[in-house]
Parts: C-alpha cells; structure tokens; sequence
C-alpha cells in the first residue's frame, strides 16, 4: 500500500467520524462504543483488520483500535493514532478499563450485524454493563458524506459511465445475459473495481448486480430490491442467467460500480435492434418518476414526499401496478442511500418520517415490469448539495440501440 | 429455472438432510429448529427465499418451508412439499404453534450467523421458550457430503481444472496481477461460476480468492486463511493488485470455484520464465505436507494427526517457520471443508478431537512463505471415499511454466 494512495482515509477524516458519533451515543446514555464489524471498522479507522474500534464516549479523541490481526497491516493503512495490538477478544475487559471505560456502563454495540453468539459472549465478558443498540447511530453518521466520501464516490461513478459506455460494444448477436454481464465485469475488474460490494441486511447479498433481458426480468426475488434478473442457479438466485439476448429484447444493465468501496449505483436500458413502443413509454415514466423524487431531494426536503411523488407519477403514467414489481410482488421503496454498503440509509419510502440532508448519497431506482419485456427503468445516483441533488452518474438516460 | 435442472436439489436429498439433523436436536433436547440464513436454508429447503425453514424435531418428515418473499420463486425450485406462505415474521409463534411446536419448549437457532437484534426479537416473540445454538449441529451434518453434493462438487472442481488449465494463455509480458484475475474471472463466469462464494464467519468474506505474485503472497491479513494478496485498496485488502508480474516470479492463482452453490477450492502456481529453486524446494515442501496430512484423511483417521503430521513435514523441510504464513503471523490450520461456504467443517488444525468421516470434503492447503518469492503453496480439494481420498482438482501439480 502506497502510503500517499488517495485510498487512505485521511486522519482528520477518521476524527471527524469519531466526534460526530460521540455526542449522539452520550445523548443515549451510551459510555463507549465497541465497534466489530469490517465496513463500521473501515469507517472509523481506514482498514479491515479483526479487531475491534473502542470509542470512549466521553473522549472521542481517545478511539482505539484494537488489533487481534493483523497490527502491521492495520498500522500501514490506517492513520488513527491509536492502534495497539490485541491478543484476543478475551482481553477486552481489561483494555476497556485502560480506556478509563466502566465495564458496568452502557455499551453500544452494533447490534443488527453482530451475530447472537458474539453478543451473548460480551454479555458474559461485561456482566454488569448494559449492552445497547448503537447501529442506527452509526448508519446514521454514516449516511451524511464527508467531501472525502463525495470524491471516492465521484470516482466510483467515474468508472461506471465508463463501463456502461463501453458496455455497447460487448453485444453481439446471440449473446448471452451471463456472458455480457461477464464482459463488463471484466473491464470494470481491469479498471479498478474493488469487485466485491457489501450490503449489511441479514441475508443480503449482490454480485455486482444484474444484466436481465426481456422477461428475465421478471423474475421474482428474495432481495431487498426490484430486480433479481434469472441468476444461473437456485443457489444464487440473482445476476444475469443463460438466456439468449433477443433482438428487440430491452436490456437492463444493473451494475453496482465500487472504487475504495465506495458504490456508485446506476442502470441503464439497451437493445440490440428497435426498442419496443412500449417500454419506451415505460422508461419516459420511469424518468418522470425520477424527476418527481428530484424536486423533493434538497436539505429539508421530505423523504415521504419524494416517494409519494414517485408513486403518483407512476399512476399518472398507468403503469401504477407494475412500479417496483410484478403486481402484488414489489418492493415499497424507490430508492436508498450508498455508500460503503449498498444498503444505507435513508431509503426513500413513504411514512419516512426523516427529510433530506446535505451530503447524502442516494440512488433512486424507479422501475417498471411489463409482461412482455420485463424490467424497464432507469437507477442514478446523486449527492445532495445545499441547494439540491447533483447526478453523479450523469450519463444519457435514452436506451442506448446497438444496430 | 428448468424445471429438470441438474442444480434442483432432490427431494430425497432434502428429506434426508431434516431426517439427518432430527435426531441430533432431539439428543439435545431442542424441540424444533428455526433455520434462517441462506446458506442453510438452501441446504435444507433447496431455495434460497425470505423466510424461514421450520423443523419439528420429533416430525422432520413435516419439515416446512415458509416464504415471505418469494413464494412462487420458492415453489419453482424447491422440491419440498410443505411449502407455504408468511405474511411476516410477526406470525412466526402461530405458524409454529400449527405445527404442534410448543412455543414454550427449546428451540433451535443459528447463534453463530443469527444478528443479535433478530435473535433479541426471537426471545420476546417466545418469552417462554429456551433459544438455544443449534449451528454446531447443522454445521456437522453438512460437513458430511451426499453423493449429490460429490456430484456437484465434481462439476466445480471440472470448471476449476479447465480454467486453471486455460490461466496459461491468460498471461502477457508485463501483464498486472488484478488483470491476470480479471481475465480469469471472466473464464470463470463463461463456464458458469456463480460467481458469489460465501463465508459463514462474521466478517469473513472472499471475492474468488487471490493472484499473487512474488513478495505480494507475503501481506498480512484479517482472513482466516494464510493468503491475502495485496489487494487493490484499504477497503477491500485482499485478490490481485496492481504489481506487474516480473520474470520469474512464482505467481499463486488460488481462486476459488463455485457451480451450483457448491465450492471446489485449489491453488497452482505459475511462472513467467525459470522457477526459482528455492521456491520449487518450498513447492516441493508443500506437496510432501500435503502427502503427510493424506494418510490420515480415512474414514476414522485422526484430524489432529493429519494436521501434525503436516507441520512436522513442513519443519522436516526446514522451513516450518514460514509454513502457514509468514513467521509469526500465520494461521493455526492446514486445511478446512468446503461444500455451499468455502469455510466449512472439518478444520484441519492441531487439537480437533474428531476423526475423518467418509463423505467429508476437505480443502488441503498448505503453503508457505518466502521473504523474496511471497507464497508458495498448493492446494487440492478432497473428498474422502470408504477407503481414503479423492482428489477432485486433479491437476499436474508442478509450476505451470510460461515461456
């Protein structure tokens, strides 16, 4: 590693989180903050070692990560200046108590992606301290970007419109979804896609996404999202599967994009030959969808008002009952926030009760499924600025035609 | 999905693996398992949905699916017959109930992978019961492979040995480790890798494994495996990077291969040019540890043994402080299971009580690690038959020389 990478989270960075953290945990009665789980460890100390981030409430300048291994690696990319070795979880008591932490306070703790074993081991580890729920503080900071973040997401994105620029001449006559989808994987793998992309819901999990063509995608899912695609096996249900690419056939390039991890999200149509009438009066409604969300997505601005208004230009377009999913199949949420994960916050559903904030990072994601060509929409991602959202993915929203 | 796919797992196979784990839970007094993540509930309901998979210990032949999302996607690929629909999770205490479960005995969960919050939510939906781990149980059964499970891993062992097969084209004069994994991949994908491979511990995670190339096979890492490549950023500190692959660089290809779910795990290395001497002693090494641990891989062999029996090879070779990692930072263990996780049961490390069973798969890896070459190593997937091993990634096992 490159010690002057642009991928090094700069320290006041990492600071920074800390101190935002700290006064929302002490408003709960929280005293330290452990922090376990690789993407919140990245987050708060700039690598993803197995170890644990302690964060004294009190003192957020004082946050120290722990590491079990490795202490070499960990030292070498991260620039906290706390970071001591860790010869095992059992020893978190007593470092605790070095912190100058009571083991018989409240200990946040993310309790949403922490296994139940873990937990009940630190209950045992901390008999008299209270163990609470601090991952909606964290998902919370960690939804409003840092200029930082905007960059390393404007790079992801950078990459992405390249890719799905290039992507048209990966068509050819007879291809396969898995193959296309292969083809961009490749040149997004040749030209600096981390590859792997994390979500944090239990269960969750996505391969880049999916390339789905005509009635692929159509199909059903298990997925906290609209589009699963065919996939190859039961045992993945998801991605691009082995169907031929029809002529006329619109295509959906769904493809997750991740530099530093960092995520940008988009998706774009394509077709080789004439897109059908139809699906193009699907994908104007989806832009219209788009557009109606966009007014709302400024500071101050009412998540619920966005969806809702996501939700009535769907119904003006008289595609209401195949917005988001088959009818009766489809998720309630047209877009949502990204990050380190693809799954942050804040989702865009109505009864939100939050609103808009400057540096959030959002896709929206308004798609149809027609019966006949399956899924046609569109996804951008987008900061939001002072006075409003900026497109990060700012590419051409028409289906791109290969003849 | 074909409704003949060869990647359907039987009903024969789904009603045998609920019969296998039954009476397990009942020794331990649990009245039904509750199963509910992926990996697991693909195992035992053949399909991967929202929902939950509930076991009567005393009646596994009523063993039932329930789906929240999606049913008809469920229905199409699993060949269970008790398949049925849930409105929510919050439904769960009359769903059992229905099944002559009693809310109040002793049920069987997940509490290695199962998130606190979940498991939390579980406890207050059955105040009376007592939630127990039932993971050891489920994670033993499946250590022992079906001859369906062979079949499939038979399949991604083929894919594995024709793409390593194909990696020596793949090479080019000044051609960069992330690139040559990236054109590997790509084969990978044609040939029909699912590409996604899956880890059950927290935290763990693996995007096909790594290239490494000279002094890169020597980074540090948080896996639980010796090898972790440079990686491409912080964020993601494993794979290929962006080194040029130098003349005469031992280079490791260890990624992993997946079809149907079901992982085959293997390592070769390659050379641009002569293969350094001292890295073919250590190759060599390599392959003798490996020989060791195989006269005990039998049914009723000892673990413990195998494992032993490798490191004293390792330390006859007069390299045992760089076997497993690089001196002082390697991993306690030689080998592991692979089946639908890349982390599977049996570990192969000094002090396991139990013994070889025959239907186990078992990955032997042993690798070490040089200060001027990085890792050199092996590594071959197993599966052990009524009277010893199998190798299922047959391959020469000599450096793969590039002229």
């Amino acid at each position: 590693m490159n010690e002057s990478s642009p991928f090094i989270t700069p320290a006041a960075e990492l600071a920074d989180r800390s101190k935002r953290l700290a006064p929302l945990a002490r408003a709960q009665g929280i005293d330290a903050v452990l922090v376990f789980q690789h993407t919140d460890l990245f987050y708060f100390s700039g690598t993803i070692q197995k170890g644990v981030f302690v964060l004294p409430v009190d003192r957020p300048g004082d946050g120290t990560l722990f590491v079990i291994r490795d202490i070499q690696r960990a030292r070498a990319e991260s620039r906290l200046s706390n970071i001591r070795e860790l010869d095992g979880m059992r020893s978190l008591p007593g470092i605790i108590s070095d912190l100058g932490i009571d083991g018989g306070g409240v200990i946040g703790l993310e309790l949403d992606v922490l296994p139940a074993r873990q937990y009940l081991s630190l209950g045992k580890m901390f008999p008299k301290a209270q163990l609470v729920d601090a991952s909606p503080l964290i998902r919370g900071i960690r939804a409003v970007k840092s200029s930082f973040e905007v960059e390393m997401t404007r790079r992801a994105a950078g990459l992405q419109k390249q890719v799905f620029r290039e992507a048209e001449s990966f068509f050819t006559p007879g291809i396969r979804e898995i193959d296309l989808m292969a083809r961009i994987e490749l040149r997004y793998r040749e030209l600096g896609h981390q590859g792997l992309i994390r979500m944090r819901g239990f269960n969750q999990e996505l391969f880049y996404g999916v390339v789905s063509s005509g009635p692929s995608g159509d199909n059903p899912n298990y997925l906290d999202g609209p589009v699963a695609g065919a996939g190859l096996y039961p045992s993945f249900p998801q991605g691009g599967g082995e169907r031929i690419i029809g002529k006329g056939d619109p295509v959906m390039v769904d493809m997750v994009s991740n530099v530093g991890g960092y995520i940008s999200d988009a998706a774009r149509m394509y077709c080789q030959g004439a897109f059908p009438d139809d699906a193009l009066r699907a994908l104007d409604a989806a832009v219209a969808a788009q557009e109606a969300i966009l007014i709302h997505m400024h500071p101050g601005g009412s998540v619920t008002d966005g969806a809702r208004a996501a939700w009535e230009a769907a119904r003006t377009s008289g595609l209401g009952d195949r917005f988001m999913g088959p009818p009766g199949r489809g998720v309630t949420f047209v877009g949502h926030g990204v990050g380190l994960e693809v799954d942050e916050l804040p989702v865009i559903i109505e009864g939100a009760p939050n609103t808009f904030e400057q540096g959030q990072i959002v896709a929206l994601e308004p798609k149809f499924f027609l019966e006949e060509h399956g899924v046609v929409g569109i996804e951008n991602t987008y900061v939001i600025g002072p006075s409003g959202p900026e497109k990060l993915t700012d590419m051409p929203e028409e289906p791109v035609i290969i003849e």
